[in-house]
């Protein structure tokens, strides 16, 4: 389209790659970026500059912060001997929005995918093991998916051999749910995991 | 969320002001944009950067671009006689994919709407007044939705005193469409425009 200049055109193709925007979508984001000017362009550039400064991975457990030891691991008050793992950033924050674990974190970048090459050598696995040593309890809340499944097990094993105590995420229904609406392999684990009153 | 730090938060906030991204979507897009710093997050920021600089609204149109009088109104191959009247800029790129129209356009900024307060003082139409003096013919490509359709008469009635040839685009089946699918009004528009083959 010759209509559109090629800072238009540029500006829509790096949108279109976020998630959850399409071309179309991404082609509507640029034009209220271009319409609303002082409210969102000029912030957005600015706030994406001091992202892009400011936010590091953090060494010890790979979630994002501004300094490279996160405000997690640096917290005196988080037991350290409690290892959470993660797949992604999103997880950590997930988990910390419960408000459910005082432990430390680890962020592993991903699940293990035979299909899309991830390895355990791709992933954060290798300081895991390494970090593990010190730790009372590896609880591996990984996504409850056939990746996860997968990395839990492979985990499991390699953690075997430190002796460590490992754990899961209990499978069930869901909080709120209706059994009517879930999935047969939800209502079996439930079942199996039945527990009296 | 303690755990978020000040700049990431902003970057939601400012990404969940994007159409089409909600609270939960902006956290992932930051996230992705913080994952992939080299390939999105930089460029992204950039990107951003010179379109606040470089793109202009162009003040014989409305249509934006990296001059000030934008490429299609110095197009002299483009007939000046010919205004097609639209809403927004992006009504004016969708018409230009459709490589229908060879004249000039002008960008409303809008639609009239009393529940919203827009009213014609700030819609761009004293200029689109002053432009159809020398105009041939003024197409009202607006939606058809009600506002764009109350729009639409009140140009026409203001439009009526210079005397210039107004049309607007026509009403009917969409091309690929199903009878089936389309609501009753698209129904009886298309039954009453009904050509002869």
């Amino acid at each position: 389209m010759s209509t559109i200049g090629p800072e238009i055109e540029r500006l829509i193709q790096l949108l279109a790659k976020l998630p959850g925007l399409g071309p179309r979508s991404a082609r509507r984001a640029a034009l209220a970026l271009l319409k609303k000017r002082e409210a969102l362009l000029e912030p957005l550039s600015s706030a994406l500059a001091e992202a892009a400064a400011a936010i590091k991975t953090c060494e010890m457990c790979g979630n994002l912060d501004t300094t490279s030891l996160c405000s997690l691991c640096r917290d005196p008050r988080r037991d350290a001997r409690l290892l959470c793992v993660v797949e992604e950033v999103a997880d950590l924050w997930a988990l910390e929005r419960a408000c459910v674990f005082r432990g430390r974190y680890h962020v592993l970048g991903g699940a293990l995918s035979a299909l899309d090459g991830i390895t355990p050598e791709r992933l954060n696995v290798a300081a895991l093991l390494a970090r593990a040593k010190d730790a009372d309890e590896v609880i591996l809340a990984v996504n409850a998916t056939v990746e996860g499944q997968t990395t839990a097990h492979y985990l499991m094993d390699a953690l075997a051999a430190s002796g460590v105590k490992v754990t899961r995420l209990a499978h069930g229904v869901p909080v709120g749910g209706e059994l009517d609406y879930l999935d047969e392999g939800t209502l079996s684990a439930a079942f199996k995991a039945r527990r009296a009153l």
